[in-house]
């Protein structure tokens, strides 16, 4: 670690999706600038790899701090690095703003009185459509998206269902593989089509991406199959593949 | 413009809010190697000067094209360059599959067999909300963020304005600033109180960027002072910025 500054600033940053090519040129230099960074579990190692040799890598998921950190322990800690003047960047997956704690780890930064800067990133969302080859919104399909979450602290989220099953209605769900069969049982209370076209895309932009179509029918099974972080785009499909290429072709 | 090739292919890339530190590693890259950028005329300056030597720019708004171009027409000459052999880059600002007519741009390259990528970019309520310091989604206030258009083919731009107007709801709006006095209508009307935060973010992560705080009782003023292209964040008001500090100081 570098010597003690007076007082450490923190940015709070998103590492997109998991491709590192999805960085944003900013957070790139803030992750060869940093003393300490605190990442989520999801951040992936080829992200992490690009992080300057002096910074002291931090998961605040699972490993070493017990079963899981609590949001707590983990704001405490981002302040703590912080007020001993290391230079902290808190590495979230995808966009910090979309379900990420975001607020709670600013508000005990203003608490303390320590600086600090939200870089956006590139949300799951983004990623996983643009790997189906489909816009995610549509004139004369939906005007409007949704980026809604499966879970909450209650539980099984509930939403605005009446809209959702609508058709043409597009929304990406995060966190949602266990909320599928919750999701499919109100759509389809509220008169969607057992049809209607769903995909999940699994470790979107990553190697090991997998992209699975559905339809409401199936979602339930289809989302049981990813094993990894996956985001659930309700009523799109993916585009036919035959023309897009890999970047190993472009 | 380099020596033709057999045929070329397109990459359809977000070249995010305008600050170019909030481009893409991706994007940088496509950025330097493409022979033709044809781009929006919300990409910024900053962003465009980072094109290689090599390219030509081509702007898809108003100049040198009549008044605006025409989807189709951009199509076409999209289609036109990559049948020439060379490597196009359409560059859309923010996130291309966000209010972008990303899908009619992949389906005149699929007709003509073209073959395409899509890179994913960072949209303007991302950055917007980065700038605020507020997190787009929170715990106990909203468990889903809606993207909404001020305006579609039709016109004023009709949308779930019940759910909207329920406290804690948080929802982007594009090309909004016209449109900021029905919306108030609209929501006032579903039962939202005046007294609901909003801010109008203008020119997101640019170094004119503004953040005017207003309440749904003053958004259609405050949205009419903003000159550059400008979301509102409706749910939101700006975290108090006495700590937050700008990269300069950081
Ligand atoms: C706690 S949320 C964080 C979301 C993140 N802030 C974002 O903007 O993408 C975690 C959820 O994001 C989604 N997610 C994150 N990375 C993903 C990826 N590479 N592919 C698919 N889904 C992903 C999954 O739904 C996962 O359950
Ligand atoms: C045709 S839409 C394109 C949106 C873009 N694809 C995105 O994801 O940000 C244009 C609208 O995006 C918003 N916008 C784009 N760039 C912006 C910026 N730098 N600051 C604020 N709003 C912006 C404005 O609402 C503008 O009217």
């Amino acid at each position: 670690m570098v010597a003690q500054r007076e007082q450490g600033g923190v940015i709070l940053a998103g590492a997109g999706p998991g491709d590192p090519d999805l960085l944003t040129v900013a957070v790139l230099r803030e992750m060869s600038r940093a003393d300490v960074i605190l990442h989520d579990t999801l951040v992936s190692p080829e992200v992490l790899a690009l992080a300057g040799p002096q910074a002291r890598l931090i998961e605040t998921g699972k490993t070493g701090f017990g079963p899981s950190m609590k949001q707590e322990n983990i704001s405490e800690m981002i302040v703590f690095f912080a007020q001993r003047g290391y230079r902290v960047l808190r590495l979230k997956s995808g966009d910090p703003g979309l379900f990420g704690r975001l607020g709670e780890e600013l508000d005990a930064l203003d608490a303390a009185g320590i600086a600090w800067r939200v870089l956006p990133g590139i949300t799951a969302a983004s990623a996983a459509a643009a790997s189906l080859g489909q816009s995610l919104t549509e004139r004369g399909r939906n005007r409007e998206l949704r980026l809604i979450t499966g879970h909450d602290a209650q539980g099984l989220a509930e939403q605005d269902w009446a809209a959702l099953a609508r058709p043409g209605a597009v929304a990406a769900i995060y966190m949602g593989k266990r909320a599928a069969r919750f999701v499919q049982g109100r759509l389809m209370m509220h008169g969607a089509s057992p049809a209607t076209p769903a995909c999940v895309v699994e470790n979107a932009s990553r190697a090991d991406q997998a992209i699975r179509a559905a339809t409401l029918a199936t979602l339930p099974q289809i989302a049981a199959e990813a094993k990894g972080p996956a985001v659930i785009l309700l009523g799109l499909a993916p585009r036919d593949a035959r023309i897009a290429l890999k970047e190993a072709a472009l």
